[in-house]
């Protein structure tokens, strides 16, 4: 299939119907007439809106969504807007026939799925910039400059650009991807024009990349001097001190890069489809890890909470365990976290090893020092040795446990390891083991996280799987 | 016991008797005599001489060596030199009734043991400092400074220095142990003024060290700048441009000062014993090898060769060994070389484990790099990924072997190992392992390697064992 072909064939895939679109209308029109009664009876409220992809007509067939914004008075206190908010938003949700969930980013906001499409019900001040109050007051100020500035025909580019990096999983600034936000990708078809522009730059970026559509900035260095360490640079056209990529990881970045040289070296549907469907054999699990060693942690949740804020604690722990299985002397040659959101997490380490060997080499002072001596009189009794090497003296030292559950395990305990508080508890009284086998068991009756062990094992970002 | 005790019962050990002086100095005797005779008949000697520790009177109970140096006149050619003075030396051994040995240390000399009693013949040019042709010419002025400087008594104080070195594994300029040279004692002596004077000297050293009897240099900058890298400089009263230390090992000098330090807390004759004779047991050797892990290289030697030069390459290939063995990914240690210096020689090497990991973890480019795609297409078909972590992509390469043994086998098939070319052919047909078995069957007839195979094991400098 050449270049065109695909394109044209993915535009299917992303571009919404008008059933599509018809749905989503409904559903936004009942959400605003909603929020405007409701919110007509609640001191402070200035205005409502539609925000988002919705808004910009930029949103991807299947991935609808309705960004409602109650818009308040800059006068009313932070604690007393997010006390209405949560008010209004369940009230609003409800009266939609759905199901009010409670979510939290910086502030909190409220979500309801109605009619298979993800309505949020969020609270933002009415501010001129620069003079934002909380982070969503920024919001509007999008939506009107992406509207502004989007030609014609541009939507589209942006849902190809959508669906790529949605196919290629690194699409969406959750903590759980910390990748491309939707805001972002339109910026990138403002900045380059299309769809198939982007990616050809994306193909020969190199960090730092800077993007400042409205020139705000004279010289590059300034800018590279003030955003230091973000390898991505995109300003925010209505804040000049804001970059908007500054959550997107590192790793969702190159990845990006990499999937845009692949794609243009050999254009594909693969790149917009995504995960695969196809059925994972339990014996596959079994084949592929084989010679292979792995430690990880499998805890039962004990609340539920909003998916930023467990994933938040997931990735840190991950972190913490991963530095202290490095001090312990393992390699970890990668690490990944699942969670059905609801019940269950893990952590899960590939390491180069599952024991140490029994004896490790500690090194003593230079004989010059004169704690030399104490500790040749304190490690005659204990070690192997002591002997001179160069300047200094050394002894092998036995370890009294050598298997990574058990020094892991002990090391927790100790409160060695910077696991979140939030999962502290869970963790420790969870599954601390090696053998994946527990987890295969366990996975039987749960294909998603079925589907998480094999990803682990390919150890493939998604546009590399066949 | 108290140190003076100590000391007394070491003079004991380390001071000839009179009939140990009047065995040597027969032999010199009739050594002297032999050499005048002898070299009368050949052109280009211009005199004989004793030289050494019997001329200084410094020499030890049980270490009685004589020096005969031939002088020659400088115009004689340093081959025509070597020639006469193997020929020379041979006669004069021979006629002494002993068994002539050629040997090399920067020169040829022959050695021959008559009564107990190492003869060396050693030739030298008749020169005035500084015009040194040979590393011998030297010596008769070493032999004078310190005849000329060393005061009445301070003999038995050289013979207390040089009874502790050698009983703590210091003393010996030779390949082998790379230790302190009896002139460089001497130098000590004359430097501090008594043995327990330069024990607490040596207790408190912080290299570099600087010895400078003669004053030749203002400042011990210039000193330092002139010798850098050395940790002890002792500058030669007879050639300010040599430093008499410099083939001292780090390793030595570090155990010098920590047998110096631990003796004069806790005095004790233990320090002049050296090793002590108590039988070994291989159930011994069997117990303190459990839970190591050893990889060995165990050969015959083809032909007879000087010590210092089989104990160069055994030490070069140890270190050559040692490099091969962490390039594959093992952490080595502690090594040592065993030789009888007649037939057999061996390499150890104490390392972490015998196995690594099945997977290795493979580092490819960043992403922004031309050649992150083709590294990407190479191993899609042969590794586990590749995935992308930071800028980089990733994949885990499996090792087609994993035991060290092999792995070293193999390396030294393919000549990736340093091992000095005169062991070379020695080392490939000879035995290479990892169980301590083998050479514990060879130790039961052989008493030496036995020795060395428990010393390796308690891995303690001679001062440090019970």
């Amino acid at each position: 299939m050449n270049l065109e072909d695909v394109i044209r064939r993915a535009l299917k895939i992303v571009k919404p119907t008008d059933k599509d679109r018809k749905r989503l209308n409904s559903v936004i029109e009942r959400a605003l007439d909603l929020a405007e009664k409701y919110s007509s009876e609640i001191d402070g409220v200035t205005g409502v809106s539609l925000e988002g992809s919705a808004a910009k007509n930029t949103w991807i067939k299947d991935r609808a969504e309705a960004d409602i914004f109650i818009h308040f008075d800059p006068k009313i206190p932070k604690g007393d807007l997010e006390e209405r908010i949560i008010d209004l938003g369940s009230r609003i949700i409800r009266g939609l026939g759905g199901v009010p969930r409670l979510m939290y980013a910086d502030h909190p906001y409220v979500e309801g799925v109605i009619d298979g499409i993800t309505v949020d019900i969020v609270a933002c001040y009415d501010v001129e910039p620069p003079n934002w109050i909380g982070a969503t007051d920024r919001t509007p100020y999008h939506t009107k400059y992406v509207i502004e500035n989007l030609r014609e025909g541009q939507e589209d580019e942006v849902r190809l650009l959508k669906g790529f990096m949605a196919g290629c999983g690194v699409y969406g600034a959750e903590i759980k991807v910390k990748g491309f936000s939707g805001y972002l990708t339109e910026l990138l078809v403002l900045a380059y024009g299309s769809f198939l522009e982007v990616l050809r730059a994306v193909a020969n970026w190199h960090p730092p990349i800077i993007i400042d559509l409205e020139r705000y900035y004279e010289s590059s260095e300034e800018l590279i001097e003030l955003f230091r360490g973000n390898p991505l640079i995109v300003i925010d056209p209505i804040d000049r001190a804001r970059n908007v990529a500054a959550a997107v990881s590192n790793t969702r970045l190159s990845e990006f890069v990499l999937a845009s040289k692949l794609f243009l070296k050999k254009p594909s549907l693969r790149f917009f489809k995504g995960k695969e469907e196809r059925k994972i054999r339990l014996s596959d699990i079994r084949k592929l890890s084989k010679n292979r060693n792995f430690v990880y942690l499998f805890f039962r949740l004990r609340e539920e909470k909003p998916p930023d804020v467990l994933w938040g604690e997931l990735r840190r722990s991950e972190e913490g365990v991963k530095r202290a299985l490095e001090r312990l002397g393992f390699r970890v040659y990668r690490s990944g976290s699942w969670t059905d959101e609801r019940r269950h997490a893990l952590l899960l380490f590939e390491v180069d090893q599952v024991t140490l060997p029994r004896y490790m080499l500690h090194k003593g002072p230079p004989v010059y020092l004169r704690n030399a001596e104490e500790f040749v009189e304190l490690w005659m009794r204990r070690g192997i040795g002591p002997w001179v090497d160069g300047d200094r003296v050394y002894v092998l030292r036995a370890r009294d446990e050598t298997r990574v559950s058990r020094l892991l395990k002990r090391e927790i305990k100790r409160g060695e390891v910077a696991i979140s508080r939030g999962i502290l508890d869970s963790v420790k009284s969870g599954k601390l083991g090696e053998n994946l086998g527990h987890l295969i068991e366990f996975g039987k009756k749960h294909e998603e996280l079925r589907r998480f062990l094999i990803e682990f094992l390919e150890a493939r970002p998604v546009f590399l799987r066949k």
